[in-house]
């Protein structure tokens, strides 16, 4: 029996688990210290009423033999599927319901994806980037090159048509750098993928933060259609992080080496795939009804409006970023050329605050590092003010 | 972009659509026909008050922020794998929490796990089998054989020591056969496997069905734990087909190519999935509370009586079956020699009762019939009565 070799090459990732072990070890030597956390990556508000009230009246069907649900659908049931068109109908989308896979979060569908890829494939990757791409791609064994994201680029690197590469992520709003793509970006992004038949896995998992004229869907983009994958989520728009429920549009058109990508995905879910809960799916349509969409926009603008404080803040120390306006993260240069770790210490033992430091990222991260707004507003607030003391002492004074 | 060619080699399986679609169109030239469906692989008791009881109390910690759960650990909850680590004690089987994986179905798992194997292994799968097995190794493009279930072997086929395989599938009570192992027949693919070092995938998906002295799960044959992994679900033992909950065991211990498959997997699902909902998960701990095993096991113990009532029929009319005792499906021998599609027809026609032909399951399948205990009670017993008389008059008159 010979194991996938590959899984040898992946690097393990102690980002999460060292901060953790160095907030807990400073936490027990000072028992006084009032730490606060941006650092989380998940949300904090619980799940709106409208959604709870959705998922209370599905499981009441599960109980009952006249309502109750078997097996659905693996992509999905049509009521939710349904909605979505009318979502990216509001972008100026068009899709049809047999494009859009309901699934139980983008995480899995963006590795799962993969299936339908030979391993003799170029991968290009953003670096810093969520992690999970790279170690996805090292599993099954493809070369990965990366796009350097770095201050001068504002953390949205271009195509360089030099490069071959057959598969291309884009995370926007990114994480970690929350640097947004305009449409004029985009649009070069697929270009480069249509004129080399390249194709894009488009990330577009908090979508929701963006307000403006930024696109939303790369499917706003002309082309779009014939080069990419779009993958996305409730957690992040609706809280559904420990509910489980996202999304992957793969158009009816798009074709690789004479296949349709879409019954290729149809094939791979229905096979290794069995649909998300009945009820999770009953939650997430409640989501796109008006009092759900009321009810989400609240808690988005809550976690928006903690973002802005943190950017303000960095705006007033002078303090180099990306992210903030249109994302949940905050992506800041550490002051007087510190590096990430050095950074992380000094926050934790000068103001009691938590981070993540940038260089976790990828190469590209280091002498950076990410804030959340998951937080408490009043939490968040309070953490602003001791950086702005600690860094106007240090650094401004 | 090169795709993945060996989607190309995977057989569209026409089974389940064309059984609909020959109904259908019985139904509209007789509109009268009173058509019972014995064909049904889908549970149709609605979830148990324990369970719904348990899940709205989870949408209610959800709604509250003090309560509110992101996201969990990808290999879930502390609380359901303890729950299983006792379950697993009642068998006689000693796990480690680390060793439980819980997932969103033993479907996704069986197919997921092939991601630890290289592509260059050897695939034995009995025939007739479950098509998931087969059609997951083909997307993957691994070699595989096929062990022959028939007649004289009780459709339980034994190793053959001449048989070179790497990865074993074994599925007991067999889907759709019936059939279930002895701890002895067990015993001898356990000594198998040892002896060449190659993998047993065991599917107990249909253990909760066993009664008596049969095993219920691979472990509790010796020398299990050095080259098993058992995959095992919550859809047919409490009716969470749509609810979506399962698990798999990967035992500590067991190593192949110098890696841990514990590790190798946990890797995996860390990477690749994010766990089952909270509320689903919680549902499915209370599958194991006192009141829930009194309400799973009352589901359980009628359809069994189903399937009771079915094989007492084949027992009346001499017709040779598998299954109906420890399983919810029976596998019959079509009388007078009748091919599966030709039977179906006839049973059709002549009973209006539907049924799946054998033959869609494997070539083995030929001249056999697949009837499923899932359906309402007395709907069986009226369609076992129709049989009865038909083939009594028919076949044995």
């Amino acid at each position: 029996m010979k194991i996938n070799g590959n899984y040898a090459n992946i690097q393990q990732s102690y980002l999460f688990s060292t901060v953790a072990a160095k907030v807990k070890q400073y936490s027990q030597e000072h028992p006084q210290a009032d730490i606060i956390k941006l650092g989380i990556g998940d949300v904090t508000l619980p799940l709106c009423s409208a959604v709870c009230d959705a998922m209370h009246a599905a499981v009441d069907e599960m109980g009952v033999q006249e309502t109750f649900k078997g097996y659905g659908p693996e992509q999905g049931y049509g009521f939710l599927k349904e909605a979505l068109v009318s979502y990216y109908a509001g972008k100026g989308v068009t899709l049809m319901p047999d494009e859009i896979f309901i699934s139980d979060g983008a995480k899995s569908d963006l590795g799962n994806i993969l299936d339908l890829f030979d391993r003799d494939n170029t991968v290009l990757v953003p670096d810093p980037v969520y992690p999970v791409y790279v170690d996805t791609n090292i599993m099954d064994g493809r070369r990965i090159i990366f796009a350097d994201a770095n201050e001068s680029n504002g953390f949205l690197p271009m195509p360089d048509k030099d490069t071959d590469a057959d598969i291309i992520y884009i995370c926007s709003p990114n994480n970690p750098t929350g640097a947004v793509y305009n449409k004029q970006q985009l649009k070069a992004w697929v270009d480069y993928a249509l004129a080399r038949q390249a194709l894009i896995l488009f990330d577009a998992a908090y979508e929701a933060f963006i307000s403006g004229d930024l696109p939303t869907s790369i499917y706003q983009i002309e082309g779009a259609q014939e080069c990419a994958i779009e993958f996305c989520s409730f957690s992040k728009t609706a809280g559904f992080t420990g509910t489980r429920c996202g999304y992957t549009v793969v158009p009816a058109g798009l074709e690789r080496g004479g296949m349709k990508l879409n019954k290729m995905w149809l094939r791979r879910q229905t096979t290794k795939f069995n649909g998300v809960p009945y009820i999770v799916q009953k939650g997430a349509a409640a989501v796109f009804s008006p009092e759900g969409q009321k009810q989400i926009r609240q808690n988005i603008a809550y976690y928006k409006n903690n973002a802005q404080v943190i950017a303000r803040t960095m705006r007033e120390l002078g303090i180099w970023f990306t992210g903030g306006e249109n994302s949940p993260y905050i992506w800041l240069k550490c002051p007087g050329g510190m590096k990430s770790w050095d950074f992380f210490d000094y926050l934790l033992e000068k103001a009691n605050v938590v981070g993540t430091p940038g260089s976790g990222f990828g190469k590209n991260g280091e002498c950076f590092f990410r804030l959340t707004a998951f937080g408490d507003a009043g939490r968040t607030l309070e953490a602003t003010e001791r950086i702005k003391k600690l860094i106007k002492n240090d650094f401004r004074g």
